[in-house]
């Protein structure tokens, strides 16, 4: 199989969009891909274009970290890293933008939608795709797991790979491949939208139980009367139930929903036991690495030196072409 | 006196107006200026917006340093180096492009100039001013001259390092000052504009003797017919000479401009001949030193450690201020 490639972004902490719409669909990935080492990375970089508050991003990325190797990340099979310490990155990124068109970033959907939301539009949040590639290239990565509104980013990524071989008369950057899930799951936020950290929705499954249970009971429900029956289908709750549960757990909610007599707040205590008794070993390992930050780094640095050891070649191939060495 | 900081792009050979727009004074500054080193650079990175080819870039890298030797650049006192050689430079223009307004480089005069000329208008173009501030800023450089088309671009590198430092709360990047030259001199090109590597109307005073004869042929002048006095400010070759003779030798062409029976042939060959003259002995340094390369990357390579020395420390902070660290 193919050198996997993903990254998370350090903006905010883990949350329950980013473990079941990534982590664990990369992690199940990475346990197929038995050939080669994936590469999964903490993209910290990008957090700047939002965060800029260094002590905030180191105790993100951290909780990042955590929550991968809580999930159970295999870093024997896996090049785990953060993006900030190969910094070479910022170095490929300045010239895959000597190579990007102006209007290709410009007409990019999710610049135009942050643009047309955010306060702060700066030239990083422009440039965004262009780093992405970067990260993408500079590991000659050919599988790239995105969610659909990464993939014109991905489409970026490919199109700046053939104009700078184009260019150079050289097959130097590989072209990577998208691979989208084939259930995508959307996974909604406390208000029903999707759950982004940019939407103030979040689920913060690793929050000790008081708070989580506050968190769960912030998910906006309608005002039916407990006595009444409920429609499973338009509600949150239940939506994010049924993502984690059992087909016989999930049956047995909505029969009470449909029943009548069961309130928001009854269907909210079944979701918060779910997630205890689900997330119960991911939650301890996430509360031991962050009490053990040192067990963290020792993994990174690991992953780190491997990392340095596949970009440094490629970078120094791209920088002879274009006559920098 | 402060840190002085100037840096030429590496996009096409040294011409006239490189030499006497930016090398000549900025070799003078320098003698001025005995209390601190100056930062003298080689923007071969900034050159990767219009000039793709690595091997031209290589050959014009070495040419422009060929120029800056050949017209007496102090290396005592000089920290002189080539800006791709401290790639971490293109790491602080990440962190400089997430605190630079998207508006305030849309806006940019030389951006919107370029991208309504130039048909590759690419995203290197549009962050050219992160990058620029990022060699000024990495250095701490507190003067930097330049001409008035550069001059938005150096307010651009004040601002960026006021956001920088406002939004961190502590002062680390040093806000740069201007100089622009008091006699602002433009130097026309071969067919009466700007001179300018983009507007293919340089003249080359290194080049060969029969070679520049031909460069300075092509210098456009009217037809007024050889026998009738000739309007010396209205020619390009009167003002190129009058820029480098002396007000003797200027004021004795002058008057056979005047007089009449004196062709602009006549003209270019006073011309050609001071430029022979003039820069004898640049030219011969010139030839030394593009016929012995190590030479060059000798001097460079001295001017590379110094330059990481200042730029590392400085770095340092920024990442640690931002979590990277």
């Amino acid at each position: 199989m193919a050198r996997v490639l993903t990254g998370i972004q350090s903006s905010g902490r883990p949350h329950l969009g980013n473990i079941l719409g990534a982590i664990v669909p990369a992690i199940q990935l990475i346990e197929q891909n038995s050939k080669e080492e994936s590469f999964i990375f903490i993209a910290d970089f990008h957090s700047l274009t939002s965060q800029k508050d260094g002590a905030i991003r180191k105790q993100n990325t951290l909780a990042v970290a955590a929550a991968w190797l809580a999930f159970g990340l295999d870093i024997e099979k896996t090049v785990f890293y953060r993006q900030s310490r190969i910094p070479e990155v910022a170095e490929l990124s300045w010239y895959l933008n000597c190579f990007a068109p102006f209007p290709m970033l410009a007409n990019a959907h999710s610049f135009k939608d942050k643009s047309s939301r955010l306060a702060d539009v700066n030239a990083g949040l422009f440039t965004y795709p262009v780093l992405m590639a970067a990260d993408i290239l500079l590991y000659s990565a050919n599988l790239v797991p995105v969610g659909k509104d990464q993939l014109q980013h991905l489409e970026m990524a490919r199109d700046l790979a053939s104009t700078f071989n184009h260019t150079l008369e050289e097959e130097i950057l590989t072209l990577p491949e998208a691979r989208i899930a084939e259930d995508v799951m959307t996974i909604p936020g406390t208000d029903g939208q999707k759950m982004s950290k940019s939407y103030q929705n979040i689920l913060d499954i690793f929050l000790p139980e008081k708070e989580l249970k506050k968190n769960v009971n912030a998910i906006i429900t309608d005002s039916t009367p407990l006595e009444e029956p409920k429609d499973p289908d338009t509600c949150t709750v239940f939506k994010l139930y049924s993502l984690m549960a059992s087909p016989a757990q999930t049956q047995a909610l909505r029969a009470q929903y449909l029943a009548g007599n069961f309130g928001y707040g009854h269907a909210k205590k079944e979701l918060l036991d779910l997630l205890l008794t689900k997330f119960a070993a991911e939650r301890a390992r996430f509360d031991f690495f962050m009490n053990h930050p040192e067990e963290i780094e020792t993994r990174l640095i690991a992953g780190e030196e491997k990392a340095r050891r596949v970009a440094l070649p490629l970078l120094n191939r791209v920088r002879e072409k274009l006559g920098f060495l």
